[in-house]
């Protein structure tokens, strides 16, 4: 019913590991071979050094090339055909009801604490990863600095250096902002559900990607919101066509999309497809609520933009927090709600009166102290290097047939099993196994991600080796029908 | 319409300090005479010294009595008559669409972080008596000890160690817990916020005390809930003839009160009452939502119950947190939801996924030290002392005509102002005089409290002292009508 528009673009890092393949496939660099250094790379192709690691990444998750320690990049001596990604979704044409909270239940908050599983599943930051040590020096700091200030209520909009920096921060992004523009909540979630609030009642429609991540499926559920779910590439994010076709044959109440990495595809919106996006929405007066959370997390030399940098009419709700990038616990989120902005305010002001003051403080100095910047380029390579990883274990240990995002930010992968395969069966098995995944059910109000999963590289580790090999084994007696059904 | 059942409660300190005024009148303690010292007193009548003290600042506020630094105290010169208390409130019969947004986004918001105005508006404690920094050094050893494992998320039900706290300290207001009876929230707001979801849907009516705190009301309006505002008396608090006849005659989803020192009346619902609100609401089968953020800043010797703790069948849902009584920035309230539970706790995960972690662990730790108890005990006395020294100026700044709250606990006094004295002009001529006081319009959605003011003696301070005589000469003022009307 659907069809995508544009073709598939491609990211700087893209075009280079595409480079390099050919070169290995012509014979300039055959199996064995060594590859010129990464400097050596990044001067001859005048790309950054992060942009050259990131395809090294990509080529070593398709299989191409292999790392030696402390020696470089070689050509694989068995070479690869990379995993080919999933299809273009394509959800239900109609309008869902949400009803999923007693799986959520079951599956997302039974499992997440649970220390004697490895975690694949929930899309956490990786714990040694995050800024926590870094910002809880600096929480100590401000502590003693604001003594019994720190104490204190910080109301709606919330603390005016922590926005300040915010509305710096944002210029990369491509949005111009003052501190009164930005609104601190308790983190994305906070955020996302007072902006669904703001413009939606009971029983209305919003349209959102597909798959999409289950909180914001979670929020729509508890707010008696239906969900419209609209076709979704891989790579580019929800489908203009699609959308337009969806809001002109439906009453839409709003827009949800993650822009930057959607969770759990990783798809990033080109940014001229953002462009499109907001337009259509404000041809159509239809509030676009833009979840931006893994946007500091890309993996090539720029940060991609928000669709809110091209908001000429206020009807873009940014909503971010530092949870994905910084850390979790603190709970700081944001919110830049356009026109909305006296509803959202009060919203928030009427559900949590304030967040938590210090949290706030700390992330502020950490923002303008300068360690920020240097601290997000060490963790993009990490979370690249580690989703490299995880793909190339996926693609050795689970069977042909499966299909893989190539993401190009964040730290989650999509896996699409053969059909055959029941993510809530290997869900359970792969618990029985210490193992932790997100089945596909989670990501869509009906049932079509049935033979999907979500799994979270933050945490690589041998360990984390070891399960995904077991899971690719679990998911290769499933797909052939070998092990026992029925599991309750 | 409605007649207030039972008669008036006393408290110890109430008992004793009639007692002395007996004492007084009978000429035992003539004027300019000492009382016998506090010790002696409590010797004497077999009561705590926290009773004592309770009943002489009663005294001192009713005018019978005045301390001599490093002396004692003497009785007074010139005899009083106490101000007369408010009647118990007659609102509406019916329940209202609630909408005061705008007043409260324009009064609340704006005045209370203004540094220039002397604050006796809004409900905050005083950041000088909070327990900032004792927190802030437990939150300290905390963020060390834990390192990573502090920036986790901390998903429902949060924080176990603060959770068995809780517990903890619930037996001392008449509740057994488990810690898996608990859920830790974002303040109580938060808390009152989710369980108003979870037991009404948008056009439903809550029964609530009338007058009650402007956060409730907004909760109300935000929801698209009514309120049914039941007579409530200054002392004991809702009057359950009137519910009564309120819930035969009315489908209501849920009650909501603040049991505890009602903010702004500061009425306790005695304990025997509070068995029949919790009797009378579940053979109804009504919720009761019961706020007892103000519970742990008792005046007498006792915590008073709570009415959870007469609760069995689960219809109780007790909300509170530590933003009264430890420290309002820290965000750290929590919920008993009872047979509410399953739905309270996804309400919870879907509106803000978790709360800020350190701040929980460091609470937890503060509770368990040994050094909350302590504490608490200074600050109330410290709040005692101020609310007496507060009442004592009214009745010598403002007119003879006026009424005013006796409160057993809290920060907060409730004054019936003359009738020809509306209270957003004196609020207006007050912001004028840099003084920031809540009008009274703010605690019905009705207008039915056009005539009253609250007034916060946390911040208790010389400069409050001549704001408060401030404010006596302009109600006096606009009782006589000699001011200019009409200010915009």
């Amino acid at each position: 019913m659907f069809c995508m528009a544009g073709s598939v673009r491609k990211y700087r890092y893209e075009q280079l590991a595409q480079e390099l393949v050919r070169l290995i496939e012509s014979g300039t660099f055959r199996p064995g071979a060594r590859l010129p250094s990464i400097r050596q790379l990044s001067r001859q192709k005048q790309v950054s050094i992060s942009t050259v690691m990131q395809s090294l990444y990509l080529l070593e998750a398709q299989g191409w090339i292999e790392a030696r320690p402390r020696s470089g990049f070689y050509v694989c001596t068995m070479l690869p055909s990379a995993l080919p990604e999933p299809d273009v979704s394509s959800p239900e044409p109609d309008a869902s009801k949400v009803s999923m909270r007693e799986l959520v239940t079951r599956v997302v908050l039974a499992d997440t604490h649970n220390p004697n599983l490895v975690q694949l599943g929930a899309a956490h930051p990786n714990p040694a990863l995050a800024a926590t040590q870094q910002l809880n020096r600096l929480l100590i700091t401000v502590a003693r600095r604001l003594g019994d200030e720190s104490g204190l209520y910080d109301y709606v909009p919330g603390t005016e250096v922590l926005r300040i920096q915010i509305a710096r921060r944002a210029l990369a992004a491509g949005c111009s902002l003052g501190p009164d523009d930005i609104l601190i909540t308790s983190g994305c979630t906070e955020s996302v559900n007072i902006c669904l609030r703001a413009v939606s009642r009971p029983g209305d429609t919003v349209a959102i990607e597909s798959p999409i991540s289950f909180d914001a499926l979670q929020c729509l559920e508890a707010l008696g919101l239906k969900a419209l779910e609209i076709p979704t590439h891989p790579r580019d994010g929800i489908s203009l066509d699609a959308l337009r076709f969806a809001v002109e044959h439906n009453p839409v109440s709003a827009c949800l999309v993650i822009s930057n990495f959607n969770n759990p595809l990783g798809s990033c919106i080109p940014d001229d497809n953002k462009k499109d996006l907001v337009h259509l929405l404000a041809e159509h007066d239809i509030p676009l609520i833009e979840n931006d959370i893994f946007g500091d997390l890309y993996f090539d030399d720029r940060r991609p933009l928000v669709a809110k940098a091209y908001d000429r009419k206020g009807m873009v709700m940014l909503c971010s927090s530092f949870s994905k990038s910084l850390c979790p616990g603190y709970r700081v989120g944001w919110v830049v709600p356009g026109r909305f902005k006296e509803t959202v305010q009060w919203l928030k002001y009427t559900s949590s009166l304030a967040s938590s003051t210090l949290p706030e403080y700390a992330i502020a100095e950490f923002l303008e102290s300068g360690s920020c910047d240097p601290y997000l380029r060490r963790v993009r390579r990490a979370y690249a290097r580690r989703v490299a990883s995880l793909s190339q274990m996926v693609r050795h240990s689970f069977p042909e047939e499966i299909k893989l995002t190539r993401p190009a930010g964040g730290f989650l992968l999509w896996v699409q099993l053969p059909d055959s395969v029941d993510s809530l069966e290997l869900y359970r098995l792969a618990l029985d196994a210490g193992v932790a995944i997100t089945p596909g059910y989670l990501f869509s109000a009906t049932d079509q991600y049935r033979n999907f999963i979500r799994l979270n590289a933050a945490n690589w580790s041998t360990e984390a080796e070891r399960a995904v090999s077991r899971l690719g084994e679990l998911v290769g007696e499933l797909a052939k029908g070998s092990v026992s059904r029925g599991v309750s």
